[in-house]
């Protein structure tokens, strides 16, 4: 009865536009994962702070308070130091995959707690998962020792860490309150925190495609985040990086895995290579290794040795065949020009239809999945010329990609043939670690 | 999985300043009602409908889907007008007690559905209680042979009118929703028009001891009822009236229904008197009856035969003695003066801590339980003149009740002694029958 009228007056400090003190911070997040407080008052006091917001420190306090529900890894055993990277999700986002291994090469171990996709965004374990054998589930002994003896590590994070967040997470889906940037930011960056990691470079994304459609929004995100990781002691940056259109060439699951194998061989999308190494000069900078160059890496065969140990390590078998889908389907132009259009939403969600994602979380993905794109923003066209290949192993999901396609960017289609296409830039903007 | 997606997309709507649809109302109430749309989702829903509010139309629809979910009565086959009253609810609030059996009086039908007590303003019905042998529950079939035979009926609403409200304020009281005016509106109002009466007059009160504290709120309250009811074809109007004062001398059950009994032989406190036929002129001229002064029914007895059948015929019986409390305590006057402040909420706070009020629904009250105010705002003192008494049959209550008092009004004191105070105003503003 007591528990019950303080969760009751939580939810109105803040619904009024109150600051919630620490002790009812810390109160209403443990009370939450016990049980105490029910999931028809924490639904209440999320729309609250999506429609009030939260203080710097509010939101420092929430992020400790759920990390304090569960379990703490330490990596400082270690005899390297450690960074990780975040994405907020994108269309073709591959980027941990070359990344990883490329800053291992580079003497930084990564320790990267990766989830799988949910609606139009992919998800990294899904992608590895194409690669036979791999296996994703690891012991945190386990975990330090191939960080010890590869120097990167990809896997799925357990359910030890900040178990609050999982909770919450799932209620706000819902209830209309994944969009509240402290909401979001302390999701993140409470696992984030909690996994221990020395350095956290974010990749925020900006675009059709990212959860973050402004780019005023996405920095509002990024300054919140990068905040909260300082004032827990992680030395934290971001790039606020373009996602209205799909990174590369290849959306879907096997065909991110080839194209990062690409990027591993020292070739690959241009896109991808520079966010990949901006993101590794960020990762590294922040380790303090500053006398590397991760281009090099990629060029001397340093960072695909470093893939195939790691791949090795978790039972995978990076020489074997990558699964290709059983139908394929041809989009070809219609004109001359150049391509001045190619909607990363518009193609996410195709990849989502043809079997590349899933909508519930027990959904299985196809590997072969997806799309890829023979031609993409600003490339020049001949009519009859092959722009995009649709992939799946399930016919009738064909046409369902076709038309995720042509219904994008509110039925103009995801694919626009014009004569001049503007300059793309990738990365956005940096936000590094500073104090307001 | 259909359904639940409709629920975020009405919660985002609402959420992002959007209006409803009438379709998206009339499913969202429905499926609550139905327990498809789950208790975290309504309550995220009613935070947002909180922070963003509701338009006309929106709250007319919402009520009317309100009403949809249970029965409605039907009172068209009486040979007289009926009328009814509604009050916000305050401290020493008995004006339905002596008011229902005058309008039936005067010839216009009084169903009265009413409720309990809960927290600092008392219940209709637990006043009632303290009759010996009364009885509150009446089948819709009694009601009208009542309302026929004698004119009015005071009973509890039954569970078939509009049961979305039920569950929906059950809700709205853990998950600090209580105070949104759309929701407050159609709580109310979806229960008067599905009770079917075709006049409604409502008592919105004003100050420390309502629900509203300010006229303004209780000016917005009192127009989105008045608008509501007028939508539904019920003749309604509204007074503003004060709660900064309790009304009358007597606060608790027995303690109100002698206080009625004073008004229905034609004494009792002015302000009672004042408000009283004040209202019954309101329902009256809303059901066209015109020709009729209730105040000559108060002095002549016709309002006291009423009050006498309208017991009787629900078992009551009205010359039995009602309770007296075992415990009473007397505050006296340390100085002279005059009284310059007695607080409602203060007062109400300390009856219901002696035993007349209940803090949850299930808890039972003392009949005899409450204060007696030999002396209230604005009447003189001399030092050792007894101020007002204290009743409660649990003697350590009696602390309780005394705490309550002293700790009003910031640790003022519900009660202060001064040179002068000012007039007070029982009407403060009339709301009619009128379109924007």
């Amino acid at each position: 009865m007591a528990e019950r009228h303080d969760a009751v007056d939580v939810i109105i400090t803040k619904r009024d536009g109150g600051t919630l003190t620490d002790d009812q911070i810390d109160w209403v997040v443990d009370a939450y994962t016990r049980g105490v407080v029910a999931d028809e008052q924490m639904s209440s006091l999320a729309m609250a702070i999506l429609q009030r917001g939260m203080t710097r420190a509010e939101i420092a306090r929430w992020t400790q308070a759920m990390i304090n529900t569960g379990e703490r890894l330490d990596f400082s055993s270690l005899s390297r130091p450690t960074a990780d990277k975040h994405s907020t999700g994108g269309v073709g986002d591959k980027i941990t995959l070359p990344l990883a291994p490329l800053v291992a090469a580079c003497g930084v171990a990564v320790p990267q707690l990766s989830g799988r996709g949910l609606g139009h965004t992919g998800g990294t374990l899904d992608k590895l998962e194409s690669i036979p054998g791999w296996n994703a589930a690891m012991s945190n002994e386990q975990m330090l020792q191939q960080l010890e003896s590869v120097g990167a590590v990809i896997c799925a994070a357990g359910s030890g860490l900040a178990p609050a967040d999982k909770k919450l997470y799932a209620l706000r889906d819902v209830t209309g309150t994944v969009e509240a940037i402290p909401l979001i930011a302390t999701s993140i960056m409470s696992k984030k925190i909690a996994e221990g990691t020395g350095v956290l470079v974010l990749d925020v994304k900006v675009g059709s495609g990212a959860f973050m459609k402004d780019i005023d929004s996405a920095r509002e995100l990024a300054r919140t985040m990068v905040d909260l990781g300082t004032d827990a002691g992680v030395r934290t940056s971001a790039l606020l990086t373009d996602m209205s259109t799909p990174l590369g060439r290849g959306i879907g699951n096997a065909l991110e895995v080839e194209e990062s194998l690409e990027v591993l061989a020292g070739g690959g999308p241009a896109d991808v290579v520079e966010l990949t190494v901006a993101l590794a000069r960020e990762m590294l900078a922040g380790a303090g290794v500053t006398d590397v160059d991760p281009a090099d890496a990629l060029k001397d065969g340093r960072a695909m040795d470093a893939w195939n140990a790691m791949i090795r390590a978790q039972g995978g078998d990076p020489t074997a065949p990558l699964a290709q889908a059983e139908h394929v389907h041809e989009i070809r132009a219609d004109r001359d020009g150049v391509i001045t259009r190619m909607d990363a939403l518009g193609v996410g969600v195709a990849a989502w239809r043809l079997g590349a994602g899933r909508a519930r979380k027990e959904d299985p993905v196809q590997a072969g999945a997806g799309l890829y794109l023979h031609r993409t923003l600003g490339e020049p066209v001949k009519a009859g010329d092959v722009i995009a290949t649709l992939h799946t192993d399930t016919e009738d999901r064909m046409p369902r990609g076709m038309q995720a396609l042509q219904e994008a960017c509110g039925g103009e289609g995801a694919i626009e043939i014009g004569d001049s296409a503007p300059d793309r830039v990738i990365v956005m903007d940096r936000i590094g670690t500073a104090t307001h």
